[in-house]
């Protein structure tokens, strides 16, 4: 029988209600043909509350502790969605990441998926069962639990629908699938009924929130299409999927993420060596660098920029100020009210034109453009904070989305 | 070393803060030379509220996902109490019932321990930690996650004792030990220093909720000492031995359970198979029968009492009614406003002159009796459920309980 894998995340089981009307979309897909696995996320609000109680108890919860603990929400939801199920008539049963054979490495709180056993999930599935699995949580060599970190949840669903040879996994939240832009800041904003896994990681990394890139990435790896789609309607969702994208030639969507703060280092000795001693000393720090840019050299001084999340940015200047005065450079810069704004689209690959319809846009609108940094499907500059949701609006406007 | 288990209920790591309490003692307890494994029950009120979710979603939740549902949050408390303590500068690590070696049957919501393996306890003990374990759970042949019923935690704590060799079971709720009578009852009532396995058992099964029998029962089959202390304060408890009690000549302490409907089938005639009916009817139903009484037969004629609990009491006269038309009988009559008073102490073997102090005393009491039963070491009457605070407190006088 074909095998479809659901994933539905927290929203959309975040009450008894919610999750007999999720229960009920299952049903369907049961009924449609399909044989069904579904990966559950925590109810609601389920994930943050338990972080609250663990840091009342103490400041420093312990990795290993805290994986456990947060384990317990998926496995609260998957067992709930089950008895739904079987209270509805129908066979069902939930298992633990551990039961459905999610084998991780041991990095509490971030584990990577090494290998699935699919054997529990396959007898189950055999046995005329739909199958509940507990997201975003496996169980590592010594037998401990682990959590997958962000976008946990999504990336069981794909790794499970590789592993079973699923024909799509299809997940399903509050959203009802990727648009050309964020329809809470253009109106006109429509929905694509596809789009390609290169677009979709760009878009992903570049500010949209609707699905973290780690599950992204898999699915491109596997050739694993992802439907995403609303929980609470029927309507037609987007399809990420790999295929035949080469013949579109335009943009595909604008991203915007407000999270972004720029150091830059002020009249920095152009020397071998100095870029790699800062951003060696970040790493250590932990901080995550984004876009870096340096300068033109005028007289053997340069300027360096980089940036990182606001978050980062206290801890990135703690970093770089000894290290400037070390090496002579003038000064260190914070500014942490920027944006970066992004438009991606396979089409762009080797046509020319869109950097200019771009700059062009965001000039005529007086948005000053900071940095710019290019991959072959996407172009981001770095604007003002406030002027995000302004240049957002011209650029989907400027390249015609509303037309999708 | 030395090792001891503690058992913490509900109300003892019901917040943050009695969490931290709870780490403190285990902490002393580490410090004072043993080494220490200490078994939780689910904060506060959780437990309830699962399983109120669970009938949020279907009136018919299924016993294996319901185990799972309700075994999170005994994982909750374990994880939330090792963090405490490794966040106190202790090492500690929380196990699930399966990762403790818990190995049970299959029965969900009811299941027995078939044997622990205690390899992994044993291990981390070993490398100087604190092991937190997760009460109430288990697993089954098939990996599937079981719970152990009413009494669970402190049997989880019993086993575990057994078979690590601890010296003993502490068992810390918001009870400060066994008294020998419900102090809200009776204001004189004496805490005592030490009761035997026998007389706990005869006190937990007649009324005193303090500790569910099964877990004594185990204690008394290995022998394994249960000290029954407050978690909130460090005043002495009550310890559950089964030394040396042969010498003492007295009533150790009474109880009263107010949950007894009696029904009496009036007119039975008396032909051998007639109670055999009607009981193995009652059992097929699933109704727990308690005490029976059968009066002497007058002209082959007699009237069958018994007592159930107040829920039963419905389900009982929907099984005797027509049975009792069937053979012959000439009326089934109910009375769900009894109470069952006990009274229980070692002593009581071979002497006489309890049963006719307690009948004296209900007989000045103005207090009648409906029915009396008996064991080797416990007089059990049933009298009208208003007057058992007033019985109890008599009795409590008669015998002299205030001077222990």
């Amino acid at each position: 029988m074909p095998l479809v894998v659901h994933k539905y995340g927290g929203t959309s089981v975040g009450d008894a209600e919610r999750i007999r009307n999720v229960a009920r979309r299952i049903i369907a897909a049961k009924d449609a043909g399909d044989d069904v696995v579904v990966v559950v996320s925590a109810m609601g609000d389920t994930t943050d509350d338990l972080i609250k109680l663990a840091y009342q108890v103490t400041d420093t919860p312990s990795a290993r502790e805290l994986d456990v603990l947060l384990s317990t929400g998926e496995l609260v939801a998957s067992t709930l969605l089950a008895m739904a199920l079987k209270g509805m008539g129908h066979e069902a049963i939930s298992l633990s990441g551990a039961q459905a054979g999610i084998r991780t490495d041991s990095n509490h709180s971030k584990a990577r998926i090494m290998a699935i056993d699919p054997a529990r999930v396959k007898s189950e599935l055999g046995a005329g069962r739909i199958v509940i699995v507990a997201g975003f949580q496996g169980i590592a060599q010594d037998s401990d639990v682990t959590t997958l970190g962000r976008g946990g949840s999504d990336t069981t669903a794909v790794a499970l629908a590789v592993s079973l040879g699923a024909r799509a996994c299809e997940r399903y939240t509050d959203v009802e699938g990727i648009y050309t832009a964020d329809p809470r800041q253009v109106p006109e904003a429509c929905k694509l009924k596809e789009i390609s896994y290169d677009e979709m990681l760009e878009l992903a990394t570049y500010g949209s929130k609707v699905m973290h890139p780690r599950a992204v990435e898999l699915g491109q790896i596997y050739g694993m299409p992802i439907l995403v789609a609303s929980s609470f309607n029927d309507n037609r969702g987007t399809l990420i999927h790999g295929g035949h994208m080469e013949i579109r030639n335009k943009v595909t969507a604008i991203t915007a993420d407000t999270d972004v703060a720029k150091i830059t280092i002020v009249g920095v000795p152009d020397r071998p060596g100095i870029a790699a001693g800062i951003f060696g000393s970040l790493a250590k720090a932990g901080v995550s660098v984004d876009t870096i840019v340096q300068n033109a050299s005028i007289q053997g001084i340069t300027d360096l920029s980089f940036t990182v999340s606001k978050g980062d940015a206290g801890k990135a200047l703690g970093v770089v100020e000894p290290l400037a005065q070390e090496i002579g450079a003038r000064e260190c810069v914070a500014d942490t009210s920027l944006s970066k704004v992004s438009i991606i689209g396979t089409g762009m690959q080797n046509t020319p034109g869109y950097a200019a319809t771009m700059f062009d846009t965001l000039f005529a609108g007086g948005i000053n453009i900071q940095l710019i940094t290019t991959s072959e499907i996407r172009i981001t500059v770095i604007i003002a904070g406030e002027q995000a949701a302004e240049a957002v609006k011209a650029l989907h406007k400027a390249f015609e989305l509303e037309k999708e």
